[in-house]
Order: structure tokens, then C-alpha cells, then sequence
């Protein structure tokens, strides 16, 4: 797979600036790349270690002096990193999954395949499940009874899809995601210490032991077109309805959504994070790495959440939160700040007592 | 699948009003609910939605005016969220696992397996397991060598069971679930930096590097009767003896219990929970998602850990803990209301300053 | 499987005591132990505790008095958890992986297989794939695409291994580990509310919606030899280079290893870690369970997170850190006694604030 930088510049709509039938075989760094590999040197910084490599050619930005820099072509980008994006497709050479049915999955005759679906070895597709023109279903994977997946899936290696789940076009799910595990929902007979606890808000005391008792997940899980979830990741069924989750919005790694759950579209959700039953999740909201959103809460559209963050209370559109408990990210670090002088404020306040007390205004 | 509502009433034990002739073939929230669905209307908040729905019955709490809301009939239930536990295992179509043998399944002549036991597709069942009567093994799951699962078990797809484990009855698994992984146990042959750090509190130095010999898992896992484990979900093997869960305990999803862990009975670990190494935990705990315990501690029974609460001391029984380091809930609430008057305080002290400056105290 | 005192004391180097040609079947924990099985009393709070059972042997610490304890043999070790590693191999009885490849597995004709390897029921083994000599591929894995395995590696049950992933010798993988997922790497085409959260420390504002170009992982994941990861765990693909972990470094269950991160030699990332993209770790780091290092950052050498620790700026080599966000061992805990007495000073700060009033200092 080579490609000149005429022909990238033309796929990508970037201006291409010297000798544009330069022929480049795949993409490095700056300090590693070959004479035969684009550059990736989106920035002055990246730019500065083009010295250290061999490339002839790079990816700058718009206006960026590529004869300087030693090139002989360049790929000239208004936003390098977006370009990116349509770069790295064009060079992904994917994970090797082959065309049509490999003979050892095991197809129940009542589903039903759309055209040009791949089907890798050992995969499992169950009773009456939709799988929909050009997807690709990975080695072992498994799709449930009644299950729908829209065109263009793609499936990576023991992706799990749970029963009557819809999943909408152009899904990408990385290696163990599961869509579709029961949800966490158990009641007690008599309420329990964890349900007196919320509602005394650390009222303790002793409790007669009590036996939980399943609410089984009677909803599916809904995903709209272009979601993608990450290795290992979990969503799971909703109890009445289903739980969803909108168009653009993408999954990290070892991320739990919980039953009932509503996210928006266009959100990101970082590796690690959770959403416990029942939250709901506007749109374009970015939850950083290890965040977590508590149950029953609603977070507003635009929200950013920094890393590791907890959401215990209701999040207003456009907020950035930081902290455990999440506050607004200015109010976070003027707190923080002020926690930093503490140890100083307490021999600040015993010097006062002893002056004042001097004073005789401690008598 | 459609049940009258006098049907559902007496399985579960619940007081029938109005047409109990009336049948429903699955339920909704009220909100969205069909003429032929019941609408799980469990609280007031709910019941004030079933005018933008068609239900024609509901499920009410005891003692409520179903005829002014319009409804023909009703189940009326004492605790209607429990109610809701029987009436969705009622309502459940499940993830239809096909009874039998699946033949591409691959069963050691020497696996034991009790009567009306079904093997979905493509699972792997090693020398001589066990596996209890009338239990599923869902596609693609693998149950190790010498493990045993009691009666009734349900593997969803991809569960993982290492060789020795012992499971009792019931034991319910969703996707991707692993029981009896490797404990992560590894020593230097000289005391490690860590070790020193635990051993001074934070004393730092240099150090020559060490590699980790690894201590082996020679124990297994034993888990007790009814026990539920989330999708992805980890529990590993113990060093020398078992790592140990027991009767009526539930692990949401992503959870991680280390090596020699013993967890006691009917406790609820939510999503991503973590307790470390040989911590031991009592009876009918509460642990909320992403919380964690540090390693060789014990937490008491009936303690409730809030959401992303981390406990790095032994907690005693009956405590309501929260924040890192958890504490008791209500001395983080007033510490955490104290920070947020920090920079108030600042402020405070510093006029303080001025002030005693001015009348002499400081001099 | 049986060994004498004399054949466990001349394989591991340690000292025997008593009765050498006693034989024993396993080990146990002393209070546990059985008069065949070798009692685990590696300190003296442990054999405390050889009066409950009936161990006859046990591993002591070197200079023990090994007959006042009632036993009639005993091994004496320097450093009693570092033997444990070779005891505890020679006593493994393992997963029961069958020798030689089981007809149900799939393997590409063009992968190519070293000696003695090992591959089990129902894994799939992709095309160029490359497995060194004498490695175990358990049940259910998949390797992919040209990825290459060392000599003598170990798989447990449905690992995912990405294609073009090279992993040195001795790997050890535990159930649902996934190397080479793609990095969770997204771009706007506008900058988007989080990039302009990260320029601006919180500034808010309503945005436009905007949706997620992808960006495609064109590197893969290289581990050094001696690399051991958990349960359910994940390591991402490099965008352009390739993710890369050092030799000797193991994963706890359910870590999360960013696109493009670098992890040095000789780490332990316990459960639950997250290194978010691009970090660098060095060499002998320790990181607690479910802590995190937020993404393009640096931590040095011999550097200790404790548990849930939470880093968000470079780390310089050495430190041993603590909290959220992390700082300095001694830093955190000093700060942290200070917030225990924050209510306090708050009364006390009223009460100077009266007295000083009343002295006319606020006047």
C-alpha cells in the first residue's frame, strides 16, 4: 500500500507542496521515519525532531516552511490533527479479517446476513438476529437471539451482543465489549441498610440480615448509528426500557453504563469511567478517564469532566467539573489551593490565639 | 407470553383490583406503555405519567386510587419494587439458550454433567468438571479442569471458569465474567521499594532494580449458593487457600476481588469495585460503584461504602463510609462542608492578621 | 505429586531441618494444614497458629526453633516470601492445558507454530502469526494478523492478541486480556470544549455540536519479555509508533495501558490501573490499585502511587506519592491531618474574630 502525496492531499482536501509524486509507504514520527515514510510532525515540536529521521516528506500545518525544514514535499493541513484522521484510514491496514463465512461459525438458519458480510472463525450468530450489509463479525464472536446490527459493523475479536439489542450503522466494537448484560438491580424483602442509609443520610445501626431478591433486565440496549465501544467495556440492559445511548458517541476501554442509562450523542466516554442505573447523559459531554456519575442524576449537554472525578448531584449544561466530590473546575482548585496553605493557616491561627490572648481577649 | 392479571397476582402473592380477567403481555413505563402492557407504575412520580401512556393496568403500591387514574385494573403490592422482582423473572424471555448439547460444544469424556444440563455453541468444558443439574453454559464459555458449578447455573456468553474452582447453586454469570485468574502476587529477592514505602511511610531513595518472581495461585475460588457475578468481572484464585464468596452475594460488573479475598453473605458489590488482596469483608455489605479496600484489611458486617469511596483502614461493623479515605459519612460531610469555607476562611485570617498587627498583638 | 524436605530444600536453595525425607503432597496455611501438606508459616504470627492443624513440616524464616513448634522437619528460608515463588512453582498443578494442538482449533496456514506448542479447543490462530517454541495457547484465544509470541508464553482462556503485536518470551496472560485494541483517539473538526477546557482551566461556554472524526491506530503494542497482564485487562495500539511495556513488568486484572504509552522494566500496575495516553512510565514504578496517571505525562524511575492515587503533573523519580490529586507521601498526609481538624479551627476562628471585635480590632 503506497500512496503519493498528490493523492493524499487530493483524498483528504490539503494542500500538497512540492514534490507531490513523492511515493510514501506508511506513516512515523519524525526521529523514527524512514526516507519512505510521511512524517507526522503536526507541530513546531514534532517539526523540531524531523532532524533526528530520514523523512523526505511530512505533515505540517497551513504555512508551516517545509524547504527549512529539509523536505522535499509536504502535506500542508488547517488542522493537522483532524487530517490525521482521514490519514491514518487511509494508511490502517486493519486487523486482517477475511472475507465471508469462515465454516467453522455456527450461524442459526434464522438470522439473517446482509450483503457482503464477513463472518470470522469460531463466531456464534444466534436465532433471528439482523446483521446488516458489510459488517464484519470478528473471530468468536457472539450475537444473541434477535440482536440487530446496522451496516458497516465491525466486530474486533469475542465481542459479546446480547439478546433483542439494536445497534444502529457503522458500530466498531473493540476486542470483549459487552452489550447487553443483565442489569445490577436486587431488592430486599423489608428495605435494606443501604436504602435507610440514602434516605438518613448516615443513619447507622444494626440490621437483621436479609436475602436479595433479582429484578431481572426486561429492556434491551439501544445504540445509534456511529457508536463505538472500547476492549472490555460493559452496557447493560435496561430493567423496563431500554438503555441508550445516541448517534457519534464513543466508548473507551473497561467502561460500565448501567441499566437505564440515556447517553446523547457525540459524547466520549474515557477509559475506566461509569454510569450508574438510571443517570442521564446529554449531549457532546466528555467524561475524563476513571470519572464516574452516580445513580439517578442528570448531566447536561457540553459538560467536560476531568479525570477521576465523581459526580454525586445534578450537572448544569456547560459546566467543568473536577474532584471528588465533582465541583466546577475553578472553584476545585481554588478549594484545592486553599487546602495546600492549610497546614500554615493552623500555626497562623494558634500565633492569633496566643497574641490575642495576650490581648486579654480570650478573658 | 401474556398472564391475566388475577395470574400474576396469585404467583406472586399480590392483592388484584378491578378487571382481573385483564391480560398483558409484557410490561412499560407508564409513560410509554401500550393497551396490552402492564405499566410499572411503582410510586406516585410514576403513576403521574400513565395519562401520556394507554395502559389499562398497572402495578400501584397498596392502597392506591387506580380507578381515578383511569386504570380498569391493578396490582396493588405492599413493596412494589419487590413485587417487580418476581413479576420481570415472570416476564423474562431470557437470552435464548437452546436446551441440549450444542455439537460444535467441546465436552472432555471426563466432564460430568447433571441432568437437563444445555451447552451452547462453541463452549469448552474440561476434564472432569462438574456441572450441576439443569444448568445453561452459554456460548463460547469455558469451565476449567476439576471445576465444579452446583444446580441451576446460567453462563451467558464468554464466562471464564479456572480448573478447581467450586461454585454452589444458582450461580448466575454475565458475559465475559472471570472466576479463578492468577492472583498478582510477585516478591524481589530483596525488599522491594514498596515494601519500604508501606514499612516507613513514604521514606524515599534510589534503589537497584529487582525483578518480580512470581508466587503462584495454588489455591482456588469457592463461591457459595446464589451468587451473581457482572460482566467482565474478576475473582482470582488464592495463593494457598481459596478465595472465598459467600451465600447470596452479588458482583456487578468489572469488579476485581484479589487473591485470598473472602467476602462473607448476601453483600452487593456495584461496578468496578476493587478489593485487594486477603482483605476480608462481612455479611451483607454495601460497596457503591468504582469504591475500593486496600489490601489485608477487614470491613465489618453491614458496613455501606458510597460511590468511589476507597477505605485504607479496617472499618468496623455498621459504619456508613465515604471519601478518600473513607470515613464515616457524616465526619466527611462536615469536613467537606468545612473545605468549601476554606477560602473564606483565608480571608478571614488574614484581616485576623491585620487586625491583632494593629492593636499591637504581634509585636 | 510429592517431594521430600530434602528434594524442595536442594530445588530452592534453602536449608531443611528435622526429618528431610518427610514427604509432602501440597501446602496450606498452618492453622489448615493436614499432617501431609507443608504448613505456609512464614512468620511468626503465622506459625502461631500450627497448634490448630496438624502440619507436621512447614517453610520457616532462617534461624526458626522449628522443634518448639511441635514439627519433626522443616525448611528454613532467608527470606520466606521470595522461596514461596519456588516453592509455589514446583507445587502448581496448573490449568490442565493439553499438549499439541486440538482439532477444533482454527489456525491459519500460514502461521507459523515453534516446537512443542500447545494450542487449545476452539482457538483461532491467524495468518503469519508467529508462536515461539513450547507456548501454551489456551482454550478460546485468538492471536492475530503477523502478531509474534515468544518462546514459552502462556495463555489462559480467550486472550486477545491484535494483529502485528510482538510480545517477548515467557508471557503470561490470564483469562480476557486484550493486547492491541485500537486507541481511543477522536478529533473534531473545530476545537472542541475539552481542548478549549484544557487551554483555558475551566473557561465555559456553549459550543456547537460537533461530531467525532477517528483516528485510526496505525501502530501496535510491543511488550518486553517476562511481561505478565491480568485478567480482563487492555493494552491499546500506538497511533503511529507502538504502545511498548518493558521486560518484567506484570498487570493486575482490569488495567487500562493508553495508545503510545510507555511503561518501563520491572513495574507492577495492580487491579484496576489507568495510564491514559502518551504517559511515560519508568522503570520499577509500583502502582497501587485503581490509581491513574492522567495523559502525556512523565513518571520516573522507582517511583510508588499508593492505591487510588490520582496523577495529574509529571512525577519525578523516586517519589512516593498519594492522593487525588497525588502528591508526596508526607505532603498528603500532613495536609490530610489538617482537614481532620478544619472544623475546629473554623470554631476557633469565630471565636478570635468575636474577641478581637470586642478588643476594637475590627473597627
Amino acid at each position: 500500500m503506497s500512496h503519493t502525496i498528490a493523492e493524499i492531499a487530493a483524498a483528504l482536501g490539503l494542500e500538497a507542496a512540492g514534490d507531490s509524486g513523492l511515493r510514501v509507504t506508511g506513516v512515523a514520527e519524525p526521529a523514527m521515519a524512514g526516507p519512505d515514510e510521511l512524517a507526522m510532525a503536526m507541530k513546531p515540536e514534532f517539526a523540531a525532531q524531523l532532524g533526528e529521521g530520514r523523512a523526505r516528506a511530512a505533515m505540517l500545518w497551513s504555512g508551516a516552511d517545509w524547504r527549512e525544514m529539509g523536505l522535499e514535499a509536504a502535506l500542508l493541513a488547517p488542522r493537522p490533527r483532524y487530517a490525521m484522521a482521514g490519514l491514518s484510514a487511509m494508511m490502517d491496514p486493519g486487523q486482517g479479517h477475511a472475507p465471508g463465512i469462515h465454516p467453522s461459525a455456527v450461524i442459526d438458519p434464522s438470522a439473517e446476513l446482509g450483503e457482503g458480510v464477513s463472518v470470522g472463525p469460531l463466531a456464534v450468530i444466534g436465532p433471528e438476529a439482523l446483521i446488516g450489509a458489510g459488517s464484519v463479525i470478528g473471530p468468536q464472536c457472539h450475537v444473541g437471539w434477535q440482536a440487530e446490527l446496522g451496516a458497516g459493523a465491525l466486530l474486533q475479536a469475542g465481542v459479546r451482543i446480547g439478546a433483542r439489542v439494536r445497534i444502529g450503522a457503522r458500530f466498531i466494537a473493540q476486542p470483549g465489549a459487552v452489550v447487553g448484560g443483565d442489569g445490577f438491580s436486587f431488592v430486599t424483602p423489608e428495605p435494606s441498610g443501604a436504602e435507610r442509609a440514602r434516605g438518613s443520610l448516615g443513619q447507622e445501626g444494626t440490621e437483621s440480615e436479609q436475602a436479595w431478591a433479582r429484578i431481572h433486565s426486561l429492556g434491551a440496549v439501544t445504540l445509534g448509528d456511529d457508536v463505538e465501544i472500547g476492549a472490555n467495556s460493559c452496557i447493560d440492559r435496561g430493567t423496563v426500557r431500554d438503555t441508550a445511548i445516541g448517534d457519534g458517541t464513543k466508548l473507551d476501554n473497561l467502561v460500565q453504563v448501567g441499566h437505564n442509562v440515556v447517553v446523547g450523542r457525540n459524547c466520549l466516554l474515557c477509559a475506566q469511567v461509569g454510569i450508574a442505573g438510571s443517570t442521564r447523559v446529554g449531549d457532546n459531554v466528555v467524561m475524563g478517564g476513571q470519572s464516574g456519575v452516580s445513580d439517578n442524576l442528570f448531566v447536561g449537554d457540553n459538560v467536560v469532566l476531568g479525570g477521576a472525578s465523581v459526580v454525586l448531584s445534578n450537572v448544569p449544561a456547560g459546566r467543568m467539573m473536577l474532584g471528588y466530590p465533582a465541583v466546577k473546575m475553578d472553584s476545585h482548585v481554588e478549594t484545592y489551593k486553599a487546602m495546600r496553605r492549610l497546614p500554615r493557616l493552623l500555626r497562623d491561627v494558634a500565633a492569633l490565639k496566643k497574641a490575642v490572648s495576650k490581648l486579654g481577649g480570650n478573658e
